[in-house]
Formats: structure tokens, sequence, C-alpha cells
């Protein structure tokens, strides 16, 4: 199978184990479960918990254990940008080429998806304890994993700096910047592919392999964002490009010419795969997931 | 000693627990920390991490393992007041006093302080993994009903309708107004102690029983705010009264008159001690516990 459609069928896999742990729309609360199932239905590339369930299946794992994490992260990545979204914050009224959250459901609303979806992530990991085909320890590690790379030691921190760094505008440096791409963008990365790893029984080692690795691809990830920022355009990417040059936002781009933020981009994701493809020797081979990782680089939305 | 001098001794116990657990105002994020801070700093009654403490006190528990639950139950308690406060939801710009967060630091970074303690809240309590005073299935099972009563199930799923009963206006239901009380407050409520039983090792007959008590004292209590938002003054509460009528809010007090909301919150707070007492004859008794709960109806802030 080539592997495009290998990819198309892993995200269909993907989704409906998602749609799977959505909740149902019922009942007084009702609206905010429409809320949160709208904005996780408005789609996406699934990123993260297909690169959770490549990893996982990397170190061998081959259990259902892993779903409920699945689930979970993409519920996380989804309330970030419903919070992101908001008119307090970046004010964007399309992603993805649909209406955002707080369009359809109004500010307040939308909050709550956000403050929803996050809480109801945590309670779809716990799920997992309720599942019999693997070890406490492991789970409780996952989920510890999880949470710390999503809240202000991670993502959330990463957000923080990026709202500081819209106010420095042009005077943001380049360490900054760096820091909002490992904590904004590259610590979910790291939080999937390293969930996967530790549900699979990987040794501390790998686990420290897999960190290192999935920094890398999240870093490179981000970097090309900011590229298809200047480069691509709205019916490709669906949400407005040149959005970071209107906010005369500090970006890759502008601190190092597409060039240099290109090359980079490039020497991050092939070492990214080297540090992987060291893994046969222990026997370890997941020839999809580098693919994907490849194809991170290349993509053009 | 006295009960007012106890509670006292207790409440400032709680606080340093809780501070202890508090990230520490440092790095790129440090804003988002600080805001997070700020929220919980400004106080309150610490009532939910002492009835889980001695709840977990009445079941016989002494262990340190109830520390990050306390300390995580007043994060997510604080982080539903934070976002609550916000323009786009009550746009409320002070609480006992002081300004609110989204004053303080901006809406933005106040939505990003919020996420920042709701997922602070569970990194906390999942630290008691690390712990070794208490099993890891009762640590699952505790974060589990933590997660549930939060979220949309629990508390969020309260404050959904209640923005959606604003809307009504004098038009919501006593079946609505029920379900708002039930959620948005004694979830928490309800979480709080049924974590302190069950890390405490009580069995599903006596869970059951203080899930039960802690729905009752959580409808007192918030009947007990309905009845403050008209009877006391803003010196007194530390917030504007009188909102509720200036919001045309329906509440107990304009479903029911002063002297039916009052005795209503009698009987459940009289049924709640009576359920609590019975466990007397099983070998299990908390005199602080059953007056901490007869002050909440009688409390004047």
């Amino acid at each position: 199978m080539n592997f495009d459609k290998e990819l198309e069928n892993k995200v269909k896999e993907t989704e409906s184990i998602i749609k799977e742990y959505l909740p149902k729309e019922d009942g007084w609360a009702k609206t905010v479960m429409e809320a949160m199932n709208y904005s996780v239905n408005v789609g996406g590339k699934r990123l993260r918990p297909v690169l959770m369930a490549e990893t996982y299946r990397l170190f061998g794992g081959t259990d259902k254990v892993i779903e409920p994490f699945m689930a979970a992260i993409e519920m996380i990545h989804t309330y970030s940008l419903v919070h992101d979204d908001l008119p307090a914050m970046d004010n964007d009224e399309y992603r993805r080429g649909k209406k955002t959250t707080w369009v359809v459901y109004g500010d307040a609303m939308a909050i709550l998806a956000g403050d929803g979806l996050l809480n109801y992530a945590f309670e779809t990991a716990l799920k997992s304890f309720e599942m019999s085909d693997s070890d406490t320890g492991k789970k409780a590690k996952a989920l510890s994993i999880l949470a710390k790379k999503a809240g202000i030691y991670g993502m959330i921190g990463g957000q923080t700096a990026d709202i500081e760094a819209e106010n420095l505008g042009s005077q943001a440096t380049q360490e900054h910047l760096l820091f909002i791409h490992e904590h904004k963008t590259a610590a979910l990365i790291q939080a999937a592919m390293m969930v996967g790893a530790v549900l699979a029984g990987a040794d501390e080692t790998q686990i420290c392999l897999v960190e290192k690795a999935a920094y890398e691809i999240g870093v490179a990830f981000q970097i090309q964002d900011d590229i298809l920022d200047v480069t691509s355009n709205l019916e490709t990417l669906g949400k407005p490009v040149g959005s970071d040059a209107k906010n005369q936002k500090t970006t890759y781009v502008t601190l190092k010419g597409i060039e240099d933020a290109s090359q980079e981009q490039r020497e991050l994701s092939d070492h990214a795969i080297e540090l992987l493809e060291s893994l046969a020797e222990e026997g370890y081979q997941n020839e999809f997931l580098i693919e994907l990782i490849r194809s991170l680089i290349t993509r053009i939305k």
C-alpha cells in the first residue's frame, strides 16, 4: 500500500476511535457537549494520536489501552485551539475553512467547551485504568507525562510566552521564539510519542530517545507552519495566510529568512529520523512512522 | 478548643499545603504562574480541601497522600472562578474584595491561568502516585471521581446550564435550577468528600452515603449563597450583592421566597448530618466535620 493511502486509513481509524470517546449530546448540559464535539469534528490531521499509535506500534504495543490516550490527546489539542481562537486571544473566525467554536456557540460557551475538553481528556485517559490489558504503573506514568507536557511546563507555558512575544512584536528574540516552539508545539508531540512508548513498555533510555526525537519533530513542524504562513494561500491552508506578518509577529522566517529556516527544519527532521532508525538495532522498526515524519516537512497545509 | 479557633487553624494548615503545591514563578512562562498563584491567593474559605481532609479523617485516614488532592481540588475550584469572572462570562471585577484575575492580568492571561490551574490540578493529584503511603487502585479511583465531578457531568455541566438559565431569565424552571445547584456547586463538594473517603479506604456503601450527604450539603450551601445575595451587603460579602436580581436571574429565593428557601436548606443540611452521624455505629466519628456543616447554613459570607 502506498503511504498516502495508508495514512488515510490510519486517520480514518483514529477518527473512529476519537468519536467513540466523545460525549453523547444529552441533558441540561447538552450545549457544551455539542460545542465540544463540533470543535473536535472540525477535523484536522489527527497528527498527535496517529504519532502516538505509531510509536506504540514501534515498541511492539498491540493493546486497546492506547485508545483512550489517543482520544485524550486530540481533546487537549482541540481545547487549546478553541481557547486560542477566542476574541480575547487570537480572535480567529475560521479554522480549517470552518467557523470557529466561539463564532458558532458564543464566547462563554467556547470557554466552557475548552474547559470541558481539557477536563474530559483526563476523564477519558483515566478510563484506561478500567481496562485490563496493561499494568497500572505504566498508565499512571503515561498520564503524568500527558499532564505535564500539556500544562504550564509544556503547551500552556508556550502559549504564555507566545502572547508575551506578540506584545513585543519584532523585539522578540530567537531564544524566546525557540521556547515557544518547544513548548507550544513540540511538548504535545512529545507527549504523544512518549505516551505511546511508555504504554508499550519502552525502557528509560528508549523513552529519552523518543523525547528528543519528538522535540525535533515538533520544532520542525512548527517551522513548517511559519513557512506556510508566508508561502501558502487561504484555499490550501483553510485559514488566513500572512497573519504573522499582519500581526508583526516574529517567526523563524522573519528572523532567518525562508531558506535558512527550511534548512534548519530539514536538519531537525533528518536527525529525528536517524534517532528513531537507530532503534532498528534493538529490533524496533516502523517504516510508516519514518515516512510520516518525512511527510511533515514537505506538507503544504 | 472552640470551633471557630479550630476552623481557623485547619484553614491555615490547608493554606500551607496548597502553597506547597503551587508552581514557582520562574522562566519564560512566569506570567501565567503569577496569574495562577494570584488567583489562588485571593483567598476564600478553602471549604473543599477542608471538607476533603475531614472526611478522610472521619474514615481514619492519616497519610500525606490526601495533600496533593487537597491542593488539586482548590485549584479546580479557583480555575472555575477565574473563567466565570471573565468579561465573556459574568464580567465580575471584584471577588472577595480583590480585583479579579482578568482585571489584573488581562483576558488572555486569565484564560490561560484558568487552563493552567485545571491542568495543574491533575498534575498535582498525579503526584500522589509517587507517594508510597496508599495503594494505586485507590488513587486512580480518587482521580476518576475528581475528574468526573469537575467535568461536563459535574461542575462544567452546571455552568453550562447556568449560562442557559441566564438567557431564559425568569423563565427558568425549578428543575433547571436544581440541576445547576447539583452540578455547579454540589458536584465539587461531592468530589471533595468522596476523594477523602476513597483514599481513607471507605467501602462502596460508605462512599455512596458520603456522595448523598455531600449532595445535600452542596445544594444547601448554594441556597445560602442565593439568600446572602439578597440579604447581605458588599462589605460583608466582598462581592456585589443583589447581582442576581439585577441580572433577573432565577434563584431559589425568587422561586420560593426567603422563608421556604431557608427551610429547605435547613432540612437538607440536617439530613446530611443525620447520614454522617449514622456512621458512628460503625465507629466512624468526626465532631468537627459535623460542626463545619452546621456552620455553612448560618454563615453570613
